[in-house]
């Protein structure tokens, strides 16, 4: 047998990501939406998806998609690129910004990929953390840009597993205190009604990451986009794997996009529940959540991993963030339909009422280290 | 106006890939299967998608499909990587087996993607031309790795674009040589029916490559497979992005690689095909085929540029390669129907016959630098 030599040496910490998904009851461990398009939509998208030759390589750059969303955000079609998910847009950011000699600028607690992506590029990683409310550390953000030494940073508005807007007057302070390429990922943005974009014409160094994964129920379809200046975009269009978004996900982003108008009930549904859910929990004694403009809440309690394992076993499924640095004992639910709010709000207030000796199969166990890594969504 | 800092420096001399699809009658420039899949097929796709959940995150590993393919190669499911098209695990691989410090050897003229990989990961490349006639240089291919600092390398297998199988006898000598990661790209290897795939038994620095993107009609679709050793797909799966191959793709790979038989009498049509045209080629005074176990041919000519705008005007795109190194002269047409097949040749023979005075607008023209590019199919 011929053995063949390692990979390189930056791997060999690192485990491949395979959440093994778990069957529930109520699914809120992946911030998607709970509704998926109505069934007009989806008569819709399957007359398109009918209409595109699959043997024919897609438009690399998908460029009838990029113009909607061109028109819609007041911009050109040259400060839009859309992706393989926002996934593979913050990859490219990490690949054209980031590498040998470079160094990316992490707010920790924050979502992984970030710190993943640098780390595979050969980025350094500079770190601020969070406080202890998860606000960010303003000042001690514009001190270490100060040193000059950063070339790409994101900001994560809301923030994501926390749940909070980052200030709009910090992240107008770091665009003028810096000319590193400032990220603001806004995957969460139709929950919080805010947004930066306004911003993209007096700064070339800000970037707004958007994705089709949560409000617009396309978590399956993989469509992400980018705004920013035209220099931006092409430098990203430099790395980016040519055909990465596919003929189908195009046809269906587009119909899904043209009528986005459709997904607004369900997103004010969301933004409804959302207020109801941290109501809930604050009313369950020994939890406490944490203020959220996006599709989940973060709480933390006590033996959060044991609450975790009898969640799951009434049939709910959330994310254990509990031994994630900066988040021990904190739990990650996100906003599901009504029924399954209820469904998780009774669950845990049994849990933490004391009725949490529910024994788990350990293969269950076993899962949830996985499910405990933070990684892209 | 707030200015950005530059990208990563490796990245100045980079052009954005955007290849400005040109409208013609014969669409011979991509290898693409010029079929797409049957009406039956077709149906049973749509079905497998109207019941794909879009608002949920797909499986990161696409584990049915894994097994499917898994089976129909003797393999386990820890032995088969799938990937949004060839190119994203040509990426990961580079990520893996690349990098800093770490060394790729290329065997020019070939798919263009391995280089430009291996810049954007920081990977050095060392080349070992082919000979003139675009056989592999073999002896030097040996004397190159015996230096034992190459960490990766390609065999295309047909090459692409030069068409040719590499021996197997040269393969194996390669795999015994080094403990280099040895890919074997077989992307056209449903139109060779050569594989090395048995010798993934006794070499764990072995890797197969393969995509539905040629013969399984799914170039829109975009999905690659890896067949390797389990260490080698587990490294892979640490680098890739987690849900890269969206749930949607997943489904159409499903039903395609099931029904995988029906696109046999559209492959044996391509393999008959490719002998007329070859012949046809030949027959033409001045153009010269190469040998092709592929579904396109490359041919030389005087005057190669001015021959793609003469068949351009025709109505019938092929990829003009005459700019690029090693390639001087050379254009390829992929194999389409007998008709296109004959619109081609037809056409070609006027071109060469002295009726190539056609006059076609400029902007043409600088479409047609791009298309130059080989990049990615």
């Amino acid at each position: 047998m011929r053995s063949v030599r390692p990979a390189a040496p930056q791997l060999a910490g690192l485990e491949p990501y395979d959440p093994k998904y778990l069957p529930a009851c109520a699914l809120l461990s992946a911030n998607e939406n709970p509704r998926d398009v109505g069934e007009k939509l989806r008569r819709e998208i399957m007359r398109e998806v009918a209409r595109v030759p699959l043997n024919r390589y897609p438009d690399p750059l998908a460029n009838d998609l990029r113009d909607l969303i061109a028109e819609a955000n007041g911009l050109s079609r040259e400060q839009v690129l859309v992706g393989n998910g926002g996934d593979e847009l913050l990859f490219d950011v990490a690949l054209a910004w980031g590498g040998p000699g470079r160094t990316f600028l992490n707010l920790p607690p924050t979502f992984s990929v970030y710190e993943a992506n640098a780390r595979l590029t050969g980025t350094a990683v500079a770190s601020v953390p969070r406080r202890a409310d998860f606000s960010i550390d303003e000042e001690a953000v514009l001190a270490r840009l100060a040193e000059g030494d950063v070339d790409y940073l994101v900001i994560t508005s809301p923030n994501n597993p926390t749940g909070a807007l980052a200030r709009e007057e910090f992240v107008l302070s770091v665009l003028d205190a810096t000319d590193a390429l400032v990220v603001v990922d806004e995957a969460y943005f139709e929950f919080s009604r805010r947004t930066v974009r306004p911003y993209l014409a007096q700064h070339e160094n800000l970037a707004v990451l958007r994705t089709f994964s949560k409000a617009f129920s396309l978590a399956g379809v993989r469509m992400g986009y980018l705004l920013a200046g035209e220099r931006v975009v092409r430098e990203l269009a430099k790395v980016r794997q040519p055909y990465s978004v596919d003929a189908v996900s195009q046809a269906v982003a587009r119909v899904v996009y043209e009528n986005r108008a459709e997904f607004e009930p369900g997103i004010q549904s969301i933004i409804e529940e959302r207020a109801r859910v941290a109501e809930g929990l604050r009313a369950i004694p020994g939890v406490t959540p944490f203020p959220s403009d996006a599709n989940y809440v973060l709480f933390r309690m006590e033996d959060a991993s044991s609450a975790w394992e009898a969640l799951y076993a009434r049939g709910v499924l959330v994310r254990d963030f509990s031994r994630a640095p900066y988040l021990e004992g904190c739990l990650r639910a996100s906003i599901g339909t009504p029924e399954e709010n209820d469904a998780f709000l009774r669950a845990l207030r049994e849990v933490a009422m004391g009725k949490c000796d529910v024994r788990v199969p350990s293969a269950r166990t076993t899962e949830r280290a996985d499910a405990a890594e933070p990684r892209a969504d």
